[in-house]
């Protein structure tokens, strides 16, 4: 299994590092093939400007349609052409980060808007009465599959079905579904660790052998079911689920998991 | 009213840019100080790291704790503390930005990540059996407004209740609730222009005309009802919402708004 980790934090000896370097340990013992993009390390420039996109870039700017111009002819930096080229080598994704104001530190969200540019990663397929472009499903990465390891600071009850941070589950959705299904990949449930500020180095052995333990069965766990766009749940062109799909009282994000 | 504006696209021609200008100018013309933090012409750093606190930088970096020390002793980054200076000066921030991948584009993030520290935005107030510090409608921002002012490149229907996106008001509520409302700031329903990739100097006079009609009402909108921590809503400290409070069919974010 060709995995690509990517990991977003400022320290080398923090929990987020300790357990990237755990999974590149333990993937490579039982057999797989492991790359590792660490953003900071790598100094990852993290803010999208004129600059990525060389000759295609436009006067005015325009982001969508400059990044795609300069990804059909291969123009893009070579930053962002290396981490495509590595999405697309890899079978699986794993992104080890912090959740920082209840989303990704700014350096992880600045390679996905650098690296999923228009026609790589979104404005992909064609549009017809029975197919809204390739996306939600269907798309350039198809076929790979990704989990989030995140560690949380509160404690796990404040991000419960009724904890006042909002149940985990919806506030990864914008990030599972969004950025990751959009494209076609498929997203495993998470791996979170609550109480982040006050873990101790006598916590870590329980905390490794959980994470061993997900990282062993990577292969046989199940994806989040999400709705495939083109799968006949939507209307097309509103991408309005279906009246009569949903389970009795579901709403909002979880209208877009089968049950 | 004092308002600050912080803006976050990289073309000053763009539609982002235009309603930033049409904000300034409407809001001078009303009377109304205005300042704006234009993160892209600022050469805005999006990176939290150890340079941010200076001789508070700890080794290892512990990003929470070592903000706090260094927002305690006044020694974060010129920029940051300006930045903290601006939002204690204002009694409205807009934030204008385009919606990239479901959520603010990465320089936004890192105004927030870097900006937002311990003992300034988060780790405010004691706890007891009463109250859980300050967060949730009381905090270090309290008594000041916001309201997102965002661009979005797909159709209405796509954010609408059944949309495949999801709701646009579950979407930006982590942004809403987790960031504005965390450290007090309570918040006015979005603006919010979609179809934006499709719009054309001819869309502009109507959507310049609704931005002015928001712009002018600022001060009678009613904010996002959102639940106070510490109101005897929530037990504490599992911060879960007292059995009961929700009006029947509600879940996920939609708890946090009282009815």
């Amino acid at each position: 299994m060709k995995t690509l980790i990517v990991y977003a934090h400022p320290e080398p000896r923090s929990l987020n590092g300790s357990l990237k370097d755990l999974a590149v340990a333990t993937l490579e013992k039982a057999g797989h093939e492991v790359r590792v993009s660490d953003l900071y390390a790598m100094r990852w420039k993290a803010v999208v400007d004129a600059g990525d996109f060389g000759p295609s870039a436009s006067s005015p700017l325009r982001v969508a349609a400059d990044s795609g111009r300069a990804f059909d002819t291969g123009t893009l930096t070579p930053d962002v052409r290396a981490e495509q080229e590595k999405l697309l080598w890899a079978e699986m994704i794993i992104f080890q980060f912090p959740l920082w104001w209840y989303t990704m530190p700014a350096i992880l969200k600045g390679w996905v808007d650098r690296v999923f540019t228009y026609h790589f990663a979104y404005g992909v397929g064609e549009h017809s009465d029975v197919k809204y472009g390739e996306r939600f499903g269907e798309g350039t990465l198809a076929g790979r599959r990704a989990l989030l390891s995140v560690t949380v600071g509160g404690p796990e009850s404040h991000y419960a079905e009724r904890g006042i941070n909002g149940p985990i589950d919806d506030l990864l959705f914008p990030i599972h579904h969004g950025i990751l299904y959009y494209p076609g990949i498929e997203v495993l449930p998470p791996f979170v660790l609550y109480g982040a500020d006050r873990t101790t180095g006598e916590d870590f052995p329980d905390i490794a052998k959980a994470w061993e333990q997900r990282l062993l069965t990577l292969e046989s766990t199940e994806p989040i079911a999400f709705r495939r766009q083109n799968s006949g749940d939507y209307e097309i062109p509103s991408l309005h689920l279906r009246e009569g799909l949903e389970p009795a009282g579901r709403s909002g994000f979880r209208l877009h998991v089968r049950t």
